[in-house]
């Protein structure tokens, strides 16, 4: 492939020559410049856009952090990150990070070596201080409530939302109620365990490990939630489910067992997705393809900090 | 941002010789060395990433073209290409092209200026003059039977697999058998109907228009073929629907109206994705993941054109 440096050594003039002709900068005679057009158009060289962005330290690239492609929550989040990233012509660079922290480092690192204008994390797998060390480089912005930093995000009050799914299922006269999550360790998930316990201390009602499901992310999980269930002496009757995928796997295998929903168990879901509306789902609607805009908007505009927190909304379906 | 212009004035040296400094370039005086790395230490200067592309030009960089991201097809494919991005230590740069021919042309452009060092098109959008005159500036790969042509493809048989499925149907009874695309623009639907079109001809049944249902990408897709198969006086005995999603909208909507499923209609989906193994769907398993990995493979493998087929089967469960 011909490069700069085969340019500038055909038309008998300096790499810097070669870069001031490609940049139209004024202070190049008119006879360099005839020398490197002519190079250019015998070698067919075609202007390596990295050095337009080495030019102008900006590379029109957008980092996106995400755990997992396959999967909706995050496929609709991804969804309104790249319909905004077409609407400002920005690309986007992928860092599938499994929850591998190496991974999400290896997006800060592109970060710190300008490779990209900002990084999104759609849920962070790293720590604190990583974070804090590499926004010096660039604009960083998380989805999730980090009101207590300077740093732009974009979350839902996952403390108030889970309350308010816990607080409907108490109204409706439950008192035995599971939860599932995501995984313990994320910034959400903690929110949510911290509104469930302060829901069961209001209610006089013991905290118990066995009504917490965990990891659980997938239609399958839903479906092992169900076979646990099953076999508890005590089962919960009604469940929060933070995933409607998750719900759907439970609510197919209440149909398979012959328990009746929401008769014998209650079930809400968490985001509103399609899935929720085909199964008659009672679901919390999350605005993810509008958090996924925020997102970005927030990226691109790295010179200033903005904190977006967005709203929820009850769906009353079939299932509570 | 300090960039290299302004750690050459600090240093009183030339852009050329801060660039040999940080490449390691043996023709520079050690006062001019000196004189740069003191300037680089004082202004936290970090070598921007770009400038070593540039150098090298190579990106590291891998260009994946899919028209949505939120949707399990393409979900799972993006999957295996992302698992294998992160074995090989490549970053991906994403274009959702919503099916726009324009987006695809932009990721065709990236190419083109270096940006990227290959194309992955999951599902071509743009015209095959596009491909042929960007071919000569990076690798493309194409994930559709192209054997025609001297590109890297990994592919399913589609005409051999669709067949199969209306095969397995006809041994099962049915003469009457609708069908599902998602378009029938692209190269993967095109050979489809026409299997679809030969084997209506081998068992001497006429084409009708009204069995054949386009843009079937969703769950309300599925959702949308009962509602109109329910109003038909003639209406298909059996259907193939080239994705679960939308095999699982129609299932679920069979439910509902109280059509049995397979004694009133048969439904094979395709995919073989976790929702058909949760509703006992009968489906053709295609390795979606193992394409994603191989796609990434020869993108990255750009010397050599390779054209991999990939094997399906057929997955019989309940509802045929």
């Amino acid at each position: 492939m011909t490069n700069i440096r085969d340019i500038a050594k055909m038309a008998g003039v300096s790499v810097t020559t070669v870069s001031r002709v490609l940049n139209h900068h004024p202070y190049v005679s008119e006879a360099k410049r005839a020398a490197v057009l002519e190079a250019i158009k015998k070698s067919h060289y075609h202007r390596n856009i990295n050095a337009v962005h080495l030019s102008k330290g900006k590379t029109n690239l957008i980092g996106v952090a995400v755990p997992f492609l396959n999967h909706p929550y995050f496929g609709q989040l991804m969804e309104g990150i790249a319909d905004e990233a077409i609407t400002q012509n920005h690309q986007l660079v992928l860092f599938q990070t499994n929850y591998e922290p190496q991974r999400e480092l290896e997006a800060l690192k592109m970060l710190k070596y300008k490779q990209i204008d900002a990084l999104i994390i759609c849920s962070r797998a790293g720590s604190w201080e990583w974070i804090e060390e590499y926004q010096q480089y660039g604009t960083i912005v998380l989805c999730e409530d980090a009101r207590k930093k300077p740093i732009s995000c974009t979350f839902i009050h996952h403390y108030q939302c889970f309350q308010a799914a816990l607080d409907f299922l108490h109204q409706k006269g439950h008192r035995k109620i599971g939860i599932s999550i995501g995984r313990t360790s994320g910034t959400n998930s903690h929110q949510r365990l911290r509104a469930y316990r302060d829901f069961l201390k209001n209610i006089n009602e013991p905290y118990r490990k066995d009504y917490v499901f965990d990891h659980c992310l997938v239609l399958e999980d839903g479906v092992d939630i169900i076979e646990r269930i099953s076999k508890m002496s005590e089962p919960p009757s009604a469940l929060v489910i933070t995933s409607d995928e998750v719900a759907a796997g439970a609510l197919l295998q209440c149909q398979q067992k012959g328990i009746s929903v929401p008769e014998q168990l209650a079930i809400i879901g968490f985001n509103n997705q399609p899935i929720s509306y085909l199964m008659n789902l009672t679901t919390i609607d999350i605005p993810l393809s509008e958090m996924g805009r925020s997102l970005f908007r927030q990226a691109c505009d790295g010179t200033r900090i903005s904190q977006k927190e967005m709203s929820y909304t009850l769906v009353e379906r079939s299932t509570v």
